[in-house]
C-alpha cells in the first residue's frame, strides 16, 4: 500500500481523462450472442440496422473484437464541461459504520442530466451531427436519458424529439421543462403524432402510456422523416462500451494512488452504467491478470438476474424490437410500481448477461425500504442525496462494509453512485411519511411475462 | 500572462484549501456602522446578542478588526466533502458570443443543497455543536437555506428546526422533503407552535405566511427553549465572512494560472455570496495593491443598491430583529413575485452596503426575462441549468464580455455561479411557455416600504 494520504475526492487531471473507450468484448471468450432479426431469427446486419441507428454506432454495436475505440476530440472537449466525475473516499460513511473497510465511491451526478446518462448521450448525438442528421428521436420513462440527450443536442445544436411516457409527463413536470429548456420537443406518449400512437389511443383512449409505447413511437418518428434517427440510452452494447469512461477513470484514479479494490458494486437496470464500471476490470480478470468480485445490484421487484431466465427475448413489450439473448423477466413483464424507474426493465445488457452466466460476476437483488434506509444513512453523513437507482449500490456497499466490520477485514469497497434524487423528492416523501411499501413478484407474476412471446429454438422459457 | 493551458475547470487540491476565512473589515477604513438596538438606538451588545445567537458567532459578527479567522478543522472536513468548488472557464460560451473576453465562473451548486448557502450552515451548526447546544432554528423561503443548515445539522446530529413561509412549504413540497430527509422538523409559518404564530393565525386565519413572520417564529422557538439558538442564512457579517471561501478559493485558483481578473460579478440579495466572492480581492484595493471592477447585480423588482436608501433599517418585516445601516427599500417593502426568491429582500449586508457607498462597488438592476434568457442560453452552451438568482450574474457577465465583442477588449470576466435550477422549474416552465412578465415598482411603490418605521437620527427616508 502507498504511503499517500486519500484525499476526499480524487480528481483526475484533463490530461489523465481517457482518451479512449474500452471494448470488453473484445476480451470475452465467450462473446454475447448477437441481436437477431424477430422476422428471420438470423443475426441483424448493419444494412438492417441502417434505418433506425446511426451508422458509426451500429459499427460499435456490432464490434466485438477491437478493444479500443478512440474517443472523438469534440467529444471528449463535452466530457470535460463536467467530468472527470470525482471517485470519493466515502470518509464519513466508514466512520458512522465503524467498518474497517475502506469504502469509494464514483459520483456520477454532477451534472444538470443527474446521472451518468450523459457520457453516452453526447456520444450518440456526437455520431448524428457527424453523418449530418437533423435530429434523433428517444423514449424516456423517468427523464434522465431524455434530459441528457436533450442537454448533448441542444450542445450541438441538433433537433431532439423526445418521446415521454403520458404519466411520466404528466407527474414529473419539472424534468420535462427541463427538457424543454434545452430546446427538446417533449411529446407525451401515446400521442397522435405517429400510426402506432393513434392505433393504441384508438385501442385504449385512456392509457397512461409505458416505455414499450413510447419506443415504438420514437422508431417510428425517426424512420419516417428524412434525416432522423433513434437513440437509446441503456441495454445496447454502445450505451454500454460509452459507459467505460466511468472505470476507465475510476481506474486511473485507484492506480494513482496503488488502490486496489477487492469488490465493485453497481445497480443493474439495463446493465449500462454496471457495465461501463466493471468493464476495465473485468478485462482484467479475463486476461487472467487480476481478481475482483463484482456484485450486481437490481430490485426485488423487477430481478432479471437473480430470478430471469437467459434466453432471447424482445428488448421492448410492443416486439417491434430485435430480439436479445439476456437475463429477461419476459418483455411482457410489468414491474411493481417501484421508485427506481431506472431499474424497472424486464432484460438486462446482453454483455453482463453473458458474463454472470459465466460466473465471472454476482448478483443480488435488494427491497426497496431497505435501499431507502441506505439512501437516507448515506444521504446525512456523505451531504450527497442520491437517486433511487443508485441507493441499490449504497445498499450493498453498507452491507458489505459492515461483513468486513465482523470480521474486521480491510476490504476495499468501490460502488458507482450514478445520480442524485433531486427529481425523485415523491419517492422520498413516500419513505419520510413510513408509507413506502416493498413488493415483490411471484413466480406466477414472473411466469407470466413470458406469456404470449413467440416460442423458437434458443427461448425456451 | 502564462503560457500554461488553462483547463475546463480549476480545482484546488485539498492542500491549497482555504485554512482562515478574511475578514475584509479588517482592511476597511469606513467600518460598516454597527446593529443598533431598536429599543436604544446603542448598538447592540455581546450580552445582548446572546440569548438569540451562539456565543462564538456574535463574536464573529462584532469582529472588525482581525483579518484572518481560522476555519475549525472539523469545518474543513466537512468542505472537502464538497468543496473546493470549480473555478469553470466558459470556453463554450465563449465560443457561442465570439467574445475575445475571457470568461470564468465560480460554480457553487455541485452540492445537496444545490447552492453557497452549506458554506455558513456548516459553520454555524459546529459553533452551535461547540456550544453544547441541542439545536438551532431558522427560518427558510425558497428553501435553499433551510436545506443546507438541514444537512449541516445531520452530519454534526443536531436537531435542526425550520419555520418555512406556508405558500412554499405547499408550492415546493420538493425542497421541503430534502430537508425531513436529513432530519429537519419542517413547520409551515405561521404556526400554532409560537406565540407570534397564533397571533398572526388569529389576526390573519387565511394567511400564506412571509419571510418576516418566520423569522418571528424562529427566533422565539430559539429563545423560548433551552439549548437552541436562531441561525441565519445571509445578510450578517459572519455569514458574509463563511461565505470569503469561495473568493479564497477563487483567488488562489486564478493566482495558480496567473491569471488577473478585470472584472468580479455576483448577484446580490442579502449580500453574503458576492461578499464572500469579492472580498479578497477587495481587500487588495482597500489595501491599494490592486484595482478591479466589482459589479452587484439585483433584480429591479427588488432593486435595493440602485433604488433603495442607505439608512439605519429592520432587517425583517416584523420589526422585531435589530436596525442595521444598509441599502434598503423600507422593511416595509414587499417585492413583486419574481422567481429569483433568495433575493427578493429589502435590504442588503452592511459590509457590502459600506463600499458601495464608498464608490468601491458598482451596482445593476436586470429585469427577470432577460436573466432567463441569458439562463437558457448558459444552459445550453455550458450544460448546467442555472438558478434564477445565479442567472442574474450570468446575464451581466454576457452583457460584458458582448462589450468587449464590441472594442474587442481580451478582458478576464470572472462571476459567482451560487447554484442550480432543479427546485425552480416553476420558473423555467414560465419562461419555456412565454408567460414570464417584468414588473418593476413605481417609485410610489418603493416609498410604500418606509411607511410605518419609526423615525429617528441615522434613518430619515
Amino acid at each position: 500500500m502507498s504511503e499517500k494520504t486519500i484525499p476526499y475526492k480524487i480528481y483526475l487531471e484533463e490530461s489523465e481523462m481517457p482518451k479512449q473507450w474500452y471494448n470488453v468484448r473484445a476480451d470475452m471468450k465467450n462473446k454475447p450472442a448477437p441481436l437477431l432479426n424477430p422476422a428471420t431469427l438470423q443475426p441483424m446486419t448493419y444494412e438492417e440496422l441502417r434505418p433506425v441507428f446511426c451508422d458509426e454506432l451500429i459499427k460499435q454495436e456490432l464490434d466485438d473484437t477491437t478493444p479500443y475505440i478512440d474517443i472523438p476530440q469534440e467529444i471528449r472537449d463535452f466530457y470535460k464541461m463536467y467530468r472527470p466525475s470525482p471517485l470519493v473516499r466515502a470518509y464519513c460513511l466508514e466512520k458512522k459504520l465503524d467498518t474497517p473497510a475502506k469504502i469509494y465511491y464514483k459520483f456520477e451526478g454532477n451534472n444538470t442530466s443527474g446521472s451518468h446518462k450523459l457520457n453516452s448521450a453526447i456520444a450518440q448525438a456526437y455520431y448524428a451531427k457527424k453523418q449530418g442528421l437533423k435530429g434523433v428521436t428517444t423514449e424516456t420513462g423517468a427523464g434522465q436519458w431524455g434530459t441528457a440527450l436533450s442537454m448533448a443536442c441542444a450542445y450541438l445544436e441538433l433537433d431532439c424529439k423526445v418521446y415521454m411516457v403520458k404519466v411520466s409527463y404528466e407527474q414529473k413536470p419539472f424534468r420535462r421543462e427541463v427538457m424543454r429548456t434545452y430546446g427538446a420537443s417533449v411529446t407525451p406518449s401515446p400521442s397522435e403524432t405517429t400510426a402506432v400512437g393513434r392505433k393504441i389511443l384508438a385501442a385504449h383512449p385512456g392509457t397512461t402510456g409505458s416505455l414499450g409505447c413510447a419506443i415504438s413511437e420514437a422508431v417510428e418518428a425517426a424512420t419516417s422523416q428524412e434525416g432522423y434517427r433513434y437513440v437509446l440510452g441503456s441495454v445496447l452494447n454502445q450505451v454500454l462500451l460509452h459507459q467505460t469512461v466511468i472505470g476507465l477513470e475510476t481506474k486511473a484514479a485507484l492506480d494513482k494512488y496503488d488502490i486496489t479494490p477487492d469488490i465493485i458494486i453497481g445497480c443493474a437496470g439495463g446493465g449500462s452504467n454496471l457495465g461501463g464500471l466493471i468493464s476495465p476490470f473485468m478485462g482484467e480478470v479475463l486476461r487472467g491478470e487480476k481478481n475482483y468480485r463484482f456484485i450486481a445490484v437490481e430490485p426485488a421487484s423487477c430481478p432479471s438476474f437473480t430470478r430471469g431466465k437467459f434466453a432471447y427475448d424482445f428488448c421492448d413489450t410492443g416486439m417491434v424490437c430485435p430480439l436479445a439473448k439476456m437475463y429477461t423477466l419476459g418483455s411482457g413483464f410489468i414491474p411493481s410500481a417501484n421508485h427506481a424507474g431506472g431499474l424497472r426493465y424486464h432484460g438486462m445488457s446482453s454483455i453482463l448477461s453473458q458474463l454472470y452466466h459465466d460466473g465471472l460476476m454476482e448478483a443480488v437483488a435488494v427491497e426497496q425500504t431497505s435501499v431507502f434506509q441506505a439512501a437516507e444513512q448515506f444521504a446525512r453523513v456523505e451531504g450527497i442525496l442520491p437517486a433511487p437507482e443508485s441507493s441499490h449500490a449504497i445498499k450493498v456497499a453498507i452491507d458489505e462494509a459492515l461483513k468486513c466490520k465482523e470480521t474486521g477485514e480491510e476490504k476495499t469497497i468501490v460502488f458507482g453512485l450514478t445520480g442524485t434524487g433531486y427529481f425523485d423528492m415523491t419517492a422520498y416523501q413516500k419513505f419520510n411519511d413510513g408509507e413506502m411499501r416493498d413488493s415483490i413478484p411471484t413466480d406466477e407474476d414472473l411466469q407470466a411475462g413470458f406469456d404470449g412471446i413467440p416460442r423458437f429454438q434458443g427461448n425456451e422459457f
